[in-house]
């Protein structure tokens, strides 16, 4: 089987984010990373790609210039999809040049700035034909895979309630660095700082789960530091399908939290936790026998957790390798296609461009209800 | 020093928490127990107070009997003090008439069936000048009075978040026990089935570590099992003094959670974490230097959480030793009372008429909001 | 039923253990104090007793005196039993002294200072007739008992490997307090200090929740705090009945750690682990399952543990609760003779004087093999 | 920066520790796979080498070949280093052809089956000058790093007291998978299974952590499944320099255990305890403050461990990071020996020849010992 050929946009010198890409690409030794416009300029992206091992020829100043002289290569030799990780406001255009030129996208999340700009682009997927994925990456963990799968064989029951948080310390003061500085500025970032950059992740973890969509809710935002211009923290109470209730929260002022995304799901029968920090655990509740800790590679797990896990139980497996589960599976249905054969029928798990619609859906629901003196505002459409 | 001489009213065979608040007054050796009306009738009372080693005589049939004959005894032979713990719906009557009699309590909480009857009560403590002690036990734990140390004394910085919760799954299914049947029926346990049984602790816990009132707040109350006349979960948004903001829920449906009561609390300098099931250990948070697990008894406790502590660090105090430390404080403030010394200045820490007062309006609160569109709904006075 | 009468030896104004012993005793209501020799003097004896509600006639100078001047009192007067709560070595001549006088005796550990003495003890119990109760106190947990109930039941199968150990830190340093004194002390501590102290708590444990005994063993002891007589750690390799094997340690110089008793049981079907300091966990280990939470009070727990818990899950229980479980099983056993019933089939659960031989055994076997090049020592008899 | 070329033997189809090896190397863009003896045929060998995009013709039936051919290419396409991933029998010829070749070496443990191959592999280090590695895994965690830098640098004090520990309950039957075969066969596995296979693991973390060499010990091997001609458990007295004491013990048969790797290390001043499977967490104790919580990224890490961490505190890293730390410090050691510049100072940091030599001296000893009816047996030279 060839290895697919990957373009990226953003990721240069120093950049998190795009580190985080390459590795998810690479772990599994299916993608190669063949151009890029890493950077601003052309010689900043050339100094990126020298670092990369691209050739000065495909580390390009542009995504513009990319798209077009890739296109232009052979068949064999281009680019089959362009990985996405600039700041969030070049999320959308790029993705958009980037399929009407012919070429796959794998985008860092926020897909887009706006709900307009998702459904835009949603618009684009569905004409183009091309594959989006789209990196909601909490969701590559075979925990989470797990606990999706014991709603889905009716092991809790009905679900009845839903807990899901994402505390973060980091944003607690004024003295902010870079990646700070952006998240925090309407223009970059979009209507909502702590909403936008994590509560989605929340809400996307929460719906993929359970199967549930939110229906209505009622958001209440602060901003705790001076002088920021978007929220750092918001609570919001939330009702989702087939009567279940729940509460959702994400804060970046919640000193001494990492990235303390988790989420616990109780139904009729029984009930689960999960946090991202110890991911490799799954404890699942019961009233009529001792809880269980469930473990990443353990017995009995699910068929789905396990098609996403690399090493038998007892080799923890860490953000990367749920990252990568995201880019492994992308790839395997995109060679599936391009090789005109059948993927892994567990490989069409990785968040696509309806999670984007989702995402801004519920974002300017959230950022609605904050605004509003309305207990309740319905799900915007 | 004498031995305070208590009565009690309920808490006859088989009763739990009659059980408990025994033990909380006998652990510390400064209480006996005198005299009981401890069941409906005069018959099962007796048989009660015989395994309790009571005297018939002084076994009764009535509160009222007992008020009445207790008040004619010698001085140095009649109860000091009356601890109540009947069904709910007793709790105001029983108060009432001991301390119209001449006699303190010490009240199971809740204090009242509604704030009408709180402020009824609070007028009599006033009027008749008795002690009044309530039973809100989770304040009396070590690690909570630290935490409440750590806010006072500004290590925390000024507190902006606070998400207190207590989910249980004992009520997750229809079929109850005699402890759930009271507690689901309107006529013995008030406006509230979940959030007065459960949620008056959170509160109750959240405002005695900040220091910091409730000012508004949102509720979503849920009952999901079918048939059930009150909630069996609550969801709710609040706002507090300063600015503070957080979250506090109540579910008596979350299958595999005993009793669950979990509290962070997030200054602008540092935070906390606090479970009720693992009740020894502090969690506290940094930005700056590495998370804490404080434990009870270890290297500079503050003096409050000293004061409350009755091992050294390494011996695991519990459920039972919290209960205590209420009677404990409550028995040295009322024995100083009476023989006009001074008692140590933290024994006067111990829930109060205040407590059962504001317990009661965030119970009317809470109801309001449940049933109210508004989005916001201020604390009732 | 009428309450034990109960006499202290020792347990003076600011001693730690006697305390410990009174809210142990007093905890279920089913005993009282009523004598004292609490101290070396009359005077200081008579002050402690003032604090504890006991008349100064019955605060004794010496614990012969009490012997003597109890046994006078008429029968429904004088004590039952006496409490022994002095250092080490006065346990055994106080016991001596109050069986050959008639009473029943509850020991703190160890029964004696050397297995002579042991040895003696157990022909006095044997000859008197009295009953005999030593605080081991670390098995009166609810989940000790569930463990052993779980091998007992065949649950892990047949056991295979043990690891226990006690490490401590509080002797880390040469700064002693005066609990730390004696312990160092060869006279008053007996021929070992960290074994003797805790590593005897080990060995019972072990062989109480396996029911297997130790018949090899092979010891290292270190005294790593310059000046101290006696050695403050100790490693030993074990080999139990029915080829099990394993490690038992003790430690007072390993910073950091409090009470850290904790005990892994391993056998052909599953495992079990249970750590002091969280005692109402038990953790059951599995190969064709995942690993459970078992929590005092939780579903399904064994008889033996459920007799042994007062309160329902949810609400810890703490170290004073195992220890009254002792005193509790104690009492209703020596009730039961006295009133000529038949006490509840566990209430005879409780430490005797086959563990206090068995603990000086233990004790003898570990220094001689500390002393020992030979690899393998054999339990002394 | 050029990639290194690596060539494979072993890791064909189906083999965990080739997978494991190659995303080690690939994670970080710095390694590429150009060649491989992956199986025991050659037909076998380019069908594993299919999968992996590497051309036929340099797929070959044997190393010896392998080695043969790669030397005669272009020094600009030829392998730069062999990693060794077959049985352990196989990984001392191999890596002795290889470096006898030219070629580097990266290679699986045990690096050898005894003590005498083990020497014979360091003269040829020495001899040929070729860089050899050694994936000794576990220490290539950051809090193993955070760990040994704490005993460097003092934190600590002087080291007291060690306890490592390798528990696994894979083997607990005799139902043996192809992975359960070879390792307790003494012609495949060498003259232990469980020490050789994870009790090395442990020796390596203690002495890597603590800078202490192991100078005695006093062994004892049980054989828990009948049948099995090597041991499945051994438990470990040892004695260190500089006066230490410890136990090591490792373990295949302790059921409902995964890769169970704690150790516990207690200085004079503070201590510390790491838990493979919780890798990302460090516990810090201490006597005369809370024990603390470091976390990988966290605040204040040591420059050893953030030079080993991929991303920011709350990305949990897990095995395949630690193990692609070995692989990134010895390519970019390696690449700068091959470009003539200086690596970062930190990059020397992974396990060598001397690692196995030591290795294979602690197994010779604890194999004598667990043979030896003498208490003390002195480290083989």
């Amino acid at each position: 089987m060839r290895k697919l050929r990957m373009g990226m946009v953003g990721g240069g010198q120093g950049a998190f984010i795009g580190a985080v890409h390459r590795i998810a690409a690479f772990i599994d030794n299916k993608i190669e990373l063949v151009c890029g416009a890493f950077s601003s300029t052309a010689e900043k992206s050339i100094a990126s790609g020298k670092e990369l091992g691209i050739a000065d020829e495909r580390c390009y100043g542009t995504y513009e210039e990319m798209m077009e002289k890739e296109k232009a290569l052979p068949e064999d030799q281009r680019m089959d999809f362009v990985a996405i990780v600039t700041p969030n406001h070049m999320h959308f255009p790029v993705a958009k040049a980037a399929m009407e030129a012919g070429f796959h996208v794998m985008s860092d999340k926020p897909a887009t700035l706006n709900l307009q700009e998702a459904k835009d682009l949603e618009k684009i997927v569905n004409d183009t034909g091309m594959l989006y994925g789209l990196t909601h990456n909490y969701t590559g963990y075979p925990m989470v895979k797990e606990a999706r799968d014991m709603v889905k064989t009716g092991k809790l029951g009905k679900v009845r309630k839903i807990v899901v948080e994402y505390p973060q310390g980091w944003l607690a003061t004024a003295e902010q660095n870079k990646q700070a500085a952006w998240r925090t500025d309407p223009k970059l970032a979009g209507g909502s700082c702590c909403m936008g950059d994590i509560g989605t992740h929340a809400e996307n973890l929460a719906e993929y789960i359970t199967g549930l969509k939110i229906t209505e809710l009622c958001a209440d935002f602060t901003t705790f530091v001076e002088g920021r211009p978007l929220e750092d923290d918001g609570n919001v109470l939330i009702r989702l399908e087939e009567g279940a209730r729940g509460i959702l929260y994400a804060s970046q002022i919640s000193v001494g939290e990492e990235n303390g995304l988790r989420i616990r799901v109780y139904g009729t029968k029984g009930g689960i936790e999960w946090v991202q920090v110890e991911p490799n655990t799954l404890i699942a509740k019961w009233n009529d026998q001792p809880n269980q800790i469930i473990r990443t590679g353990g017995p009995d797990q699910s068929e789905a957790a396990t098609y996403n896990t690399r090493t038998p139980a007892g080799h923890p497996e860490g953000f990367l390798e749920a990252f990568a589960n995201l880019y492994r599976n992308f790839a395997d249905t995109l060679l599936a296609r391009i090789e005109g054969t059948d993927a892994h029928p567990l490989a069409d798990d990785f968040p696509k461009i309806s999670d984007a619609v989702r995402g801004m859906q519920f974002l300017e629901t959230v950022i609605k209800s904050a605004n509003s003196d309305d207990k309740w505002v319905k799900f915007v459409d």
